[in-house]
C-alpha cells in the first residue's frame, strides 16, 4: 500500500442518513475518494442541498442508480432487501461491496426468513459476506471483499455482552437489554411519528418484543441463552444506550468483568470502558458520542442478587453503521484501522 | 343566563392542534357541551386516537363535515380560506360562529387579498365578524355571533405594543419584532421540516420578512408606523417568545411603561406583567405557560438610545389561539371571562 | 361534609418542587385553603418568585419552619429523614399529616435501615401512616391522619404489577423494571450534574442498582420474588416511563393481563390501559402526562419465550408524588376521589 | 516551517469549556503539543474525568497555575480580568499568548472601563493585542505574538456585517440583532439559571439591552451607525443564531447584498453564504455546525420598507471562542488556516 493509494467509492442511495453518514467519513478519509452518489428522488441536484453539513465540502451531485459508473468500492444504502434483489447488477461495478443494510447479516436462511418474513433472494451467497464488526470478526475482515454492515442495536448489545460471554462470565440465562434509541434510527423520511411535535418529548416503546436484531445478536454471540430485546424511542437525534441485564456465576465479580472486558477488549481502538468513580459521567453515554466511531462499555454489579448491568452507548450513524463499515473497510483494505475515523466528540455537546 | 347553562358545540376540522386544543379546553368548561367533532380524515375513529391526552375523557367519535348536525356553536378549525368559501354550508348549522382561521380578521379586503395573495370569497361579510382579541374589542364582542378568531403571533404583538401606542409612550418609528415560536404553530400534518432528526435542535429563520402577520397587528394597532416581523422556529413544542425593539420619546421612562400597562391591562384577567428584579424568572418566558391563557408582557429599556424591548409570551394554541376563542365566546355569551381557563401552568415545566 | 367545606393547609418545605406542586394543586382544589408555606432560604419572599406560575394566583409569602401556626392539614415537603426526626414539633400543629417524603413508607424498621443507613428515629409510629396508594389502600386510608405519599418510581413500580401478582397472571420469577426519569426528579436544588450543558442531551444511567424504591415496592407486591430497579436520566424535566420485564406462566395470554387489570383497575379514575393497534400513541408516553395524576398502563407479550413487557407512565410530581398525596387527602377526608386533580394533559405538549 | 513543526502549548484555565474546547483542538492539531493544562480546583486529576469526550485520547493531568512550565505558547482561558491582571506572571511563560478573555479585546481604556465597569489593569499594553478576527485582521494577525480572541456573540454580528458596512451597502440607521444562544455560553458551572429543569425548556431573555458585546462589534465595524444588541438563552447547548436587522439604501437590491460578501468573503475558508430557493435548510442554522468552525451566513430582504435581515450563525466554543483562536494562531505561525479545524460538522444533529 502506498501512503498516497486513494480507492473511488460509489455511494447508492446516498440521500439517506446511513448514506449521508459515509459520505461525510468517506469525504475525510485520506484513502477514499467519493466519485458518485446516487439517489432516485434527489438525481441531477448538489448533494449539499440533502446533506448541508456538506456545503462547500463537495461539488457532487446525485445520479440515478442506472447511470453508475464502475468503482472500486460499492456501498449500498438502500432499504432493507433491495441490496440482496439488486446483487447482481451491482456485482458488476465494483470488486469490493460494502452493504448497509441487513441483507447479508444473517447466515442461516432460515433465520433470515423467519426474521424478515420472506425468503431470502439469493440464499447461496450468504457466505460469501462477512460480518461487519472488526472487533469479533477481524481477521475474516482482512482482504474481504463483501462486508455486511452490522446493525446499530445488535452492534451495542453484541460489544457489551462478547467478552464475558466467551470467558464465561455471565450465566447462560435470560439476558434483557433495553435500547434506547434517537430519532435517526428510523431514518430520512417524515412519518406521522417523527412529527416534531409528537415526538420532541416522546418516550416511545416502539419494539417491547420481537427486535428483528435479536437475531444477528444471537448469531454473533457465543452459547445458548434467551435473549430479550426492547426498544424504546427518547427524545436524542442520534445514539443508542443499552443496559442489559445479565446474570454472574456465584463467586464471580467486578474484577472478573474487568479483565474479561481487558483481555478481550484491551488493545481495541474504539472501546473505552467508562466506570467512573466519582464526577457526573461515570458510565457511558451517547451524549459524549455523536459523531465518533467509540462504543464505550460500562457495567454495575448488584452482589445481593446476581445481576450485573452492561451498559453500552454508541452513535448509531457511527459505530452503529457508517463509521463501523469505514473501520471494516479500514481493516480490509489494510489500511490503519482508525484512518478516517479520528474525530473525538465534543463536550459538551 | 342560569348556573347550569349549557350550549352545544361542533367543531369542524377537529383533528388538527388547533381543534384539539379547542376540545380540550370545551371538555373542561361547565357551560359548553361539545357533541360533535369532525375530521374527513380520521372520520369513525375515536377522537382520543388522534388526541391521546383525551382518552377517557370523551368518547366522542370523528364524523364528516357532510354529517353536520345543527349546534348551538359552530367552530371552525380549517386550513386557511375553507371558512370562508363555505360560509353558507355552515351559516345553517349555528347561531355562533368561532373560526380559528385567518379568513375572516382582516376588515378590509384589498388588505386581504395583497396579505393572501387572492380575493376574499365574501368581502361583503367581513365586518360581520369581531376580532377574537378581548383585552382590545371585549365590548365589540358581547352578544357577538360571528368570532374571528386572532393569529398566534400577532396577538403576541399587539398586546405587547398596544397600551404603548394608544397612550404616545412609544414613537411612531419602526418597530421590529422577532417571534421564537414552537412546531405546534405549524400544524399537525409531519412534512419534511418537521421530521425530528431535522427539527429537534434547529432554530430555523422561516419567515425572515413577510409575514402575513403583519397586515393583522397593524390593522389592530393604533397609529401609524412600520411594522417588521420576523419568526424563527425553536426546539419547542409549543409556544411563542416575542421580543419588539420600538423607542420611547425623548424624557420617557420605565415608569410610563409600567404605567401604560397598568392603566390599560390593570383588570386584565390573563395578562400579568413579568419585570422582576431577582431570581432567575424575570421575564415572560414561554416554558411556564403550556396550557394555560396567559399573555405575560415584560420590557427592558435602553436609556442611551431610547430602546426599549418588548417581550411577550403566550402559548400559541390557547392564548395564540383556542383559549383565546373560548375568552371571546365567554365574553359573547355573558359567561365569566375566566371560565374553563383556569390552569395555572407547570413549573418546572 | 358541606359542598363548601374547606380545610386549611400549611405545607412545610414550600420551595422544592414536590412542595410546590402540591400548592399549584392546592390552590385549585374547592376543599383546600393553603394559609402557609414555609422555605427557611426563602422566607419573606412570595412564593411566586420560586414558583413563577404561580404569578397571579396566591400573594402568600414564605415564612419560616418557626413560626408555623395551626392548620388542619400539614404537608411536610422536607429532605429524606427530616420529617421523621421533627415529628414530635409537627404532631403539634395539625391534625393530618401528609409526609411526602420516604420517612414513614415502610413499616419494618430493620428494612428501613438497611435501604436508608440508619435506624428509623421513631419506629414504634411506623405503624400509624397509611402507604399513600389509593389503588391499593383505599379502605386503610378513609379517615387516615398519618398519609405516607408513596414514591414516584416506586408507584410506577407498583401500579404495573399489582394486578398481574395479586391474580397470579406472574410467575415469581426475577422482575426486572427500568425507569425513565426526568431531571425533576432530582429535586430542585443545582448541582454538577444537572447543569444544562451537561444534561439536556444525556442519558445518564444514574442508579444501575440498588435503588431504594425496591423496598417500598416490594412491601407492597403480593408474593415474593427478586424485584430489580434500574434508574436511567432522560432529557425529559418531567415523567417516568417504567418498562417491567416479567414472565407468565405457560398457557397465559394477553387476554390475561388484559383481564386482571381490568379486574383490579376497572373503577379506577386515573388509571387507563393504553395499548392500541394503530396510531403512533400505541402504549403508555409521560409526554401525554405532564401535570396530570393518571398512571398509564401498557404491555406487550413475547409468546416465544413468555416475557411480558409491561410500560407504567406517570408525572412523577403529580401522580408519582403531589398529585397521589392530594388523591390520598379526598380518600381520606371524604371528598370525591378526582377533585383538583381533573387537569387532562396537554397534546401536543 | 517543517512539515513536522510542533510548537509547545500549555492551557490556563482548561476545565472550563473554553479551555476544554481548545484543548480538544489543539489534540487534533498536528503542530499543536498540549503539554500542560491548569485548573486550580481540579489540579491532579485526570483531564478526561472533566472533558469525558477526551478519555483515550490524552493521560493528561490537571496541575495548579503556580506550577506552570515554559512553553511555546500559552492560552489563556480565565474568567473575566484574570488575564490582564496576572499579565506579567504570564508573560515569563511563553513567546505567544492567546488569551481567550474578553481583557484585550478593546483598545480603548475609556471603552474598556465604560464596558466593564472598571479601569483596564494595563492599558498602555492594550495596543500590542491584535484582534483574533482573521477575516477582518488577517495581516494584522501574521507573526503576531499577543492574539485576543473574539467574543463569540460579537464575531456573529461583525462576521455578518462587516462586507456590508464596508461597501456602503448599508444605511448608518439603527442596527439591531438578537443572539439566541445556547447554555454552554455561560460557562461550566451550575447556578440556579443553569438547573436543568427550569433551563430545558425555556426562551430566557438574559440581556435585552447593554450586552458587552456592543463595544467590541462598534470597535471593529466601520462606519458610525447605532447598534443595539439584545440575547436570548435558547434550549440549545452550542451555537448562536444571530438575526441583525438593518437597512439598505433606496436602489440596493439582494444582488449588492449578495456581491458584497462575495467581494469580501470569496476566500474565506470558514464562511459559507447559506441561502438555498428550496428544500428545509434554506438559511443558516447553528444545528449543523456544532463543533465547526464555520460561520454560514444568509439574508432576505424586504424590498417595501427596505429592511434586510441578515443571519448568522455559528458554534460559540469553535468560531465564537476556540476555533476562532486556533485559526488566529495558524495565521500567526504560518500554518495553513484551516489546520485542525476541519471537521465538517453532523447531519443530522
Amino acid at each position: 500500500m502506498s501512503l498516497h493509494e486513494q480507492k473511488t467509492v460509489a455511494i447508492v442511495g446516498g440521500s439517506g442518513y446511513a448514506g449521508g453518514e459515509f459520505l461525510r467519513l468517506a469525504l475525510g478519509h485520506p484513502h477514499l475518494q467519493v466519485t458518485q452518489v446516487t439517489s432516485e428522488r434527489s438525481a441531477g441536484t448538489p448533494v449539499s442541498l440533502v446533506h448541508p453539513n456538506l456545503r462547500g465540502r463537495t461539488n457532487l451531485k446525485f445520479r440515478k442508480a442506472a447511470e453508475l459508473d464502475e468503482a472500486d468500492i460499492l456501498v449500498l444504502a438502500l432499504p432493507h432487501g433491495h441490496a440482496a434483489k439488486r446483487l447482481a447488477e451491482f456485482e458488476g461495478k465494483a470488486r469490493v461491496i460494502v452493504d448497509l443494510s441487513a441483507d447479508f447479516r444473517l447466515k442461516d436462511p432460515a433465520v433470515y426468513q423467519a426474521t424478515y418474513g420472506e425468503p431470502h433472494p439469493t440464499p447461496e451467497r450468504l457466505d460469501e459476506w462477512v460480518y461487519g464488526n472488526p472487533e469479533l470478526r477481524r481477521e475474516a475482515l482482512r482482504g474481504a471483499t463483501r462486508i455486511a454492515c452490522a446493525g446499530c442495536f445488535a452492534t451495542s448489545v453484541i460489544l457489551a455482552l462478547y467478552p464475558l460471554l466467551k470467558l464465561g462470565v455471565l450465566l447462560p440465562r435470560d439476558i434483557i437489554a433495553t435500547g434506547l434509541v434517537g430519532s435517526s434510527a428510523a431514518g430520512a423520511s417524515a412519518t406521522d411519528g417523527s412529527h416534531h411535535p409528537e415526538r420532541a418529548g416522546s418516550l416511545r416503546v416502539y419494539k417491547p418484543v420481537g427486535h428483528r436484531h435479536t437475531a444477528e445478536a444471537q448469531q454473533e454471540l457465543p452459547g445458548h441463552f434467551p435473549l430479550h430485546l426492547t426498544a424504546i424511542s427518547t427524545p436524542r437525534v442520534r445514539g443508542i444506550l443499552t443496559t442489559a441485564h445479565a446474570w454472574i456465576p456465584d463467586g464471580y465479580s467486578d474484577r472478573d468483568v474487568w479483565s474479561a472486558y481487558r483481555e478481550v477488549y484491551g488493545q481495541e481502538p474504539f472501546i473505552r470502558i467508562v466506570k467512573v468513580a466519582r464526577g457526573i459521567h461515570r458510565y457511558p453515554d451517547p451524549m459524549l458520542l455523536d459523531g465518533t466511531n467509540y462504543c464505550d462499555l460500562g457495567f454495575e454489579m448488584d452482589m445481593d442478587t446476581g445481576r450485573v448491568v452492561l451498559m453500552s452507548a454508541i452513535d448509531n450513524l457511527v459505530k452503529g453503521t457508517a463509521g463501523h463499515a469505514i473501520q471494516s473497510l479500514n481493516v480490509a483494505l489494510g489500511w490503519p484501522e482508525t484512518t478516517g475515523l479520528e474525530f473525538a466528540g465534543l463536550h459538551p455537546a
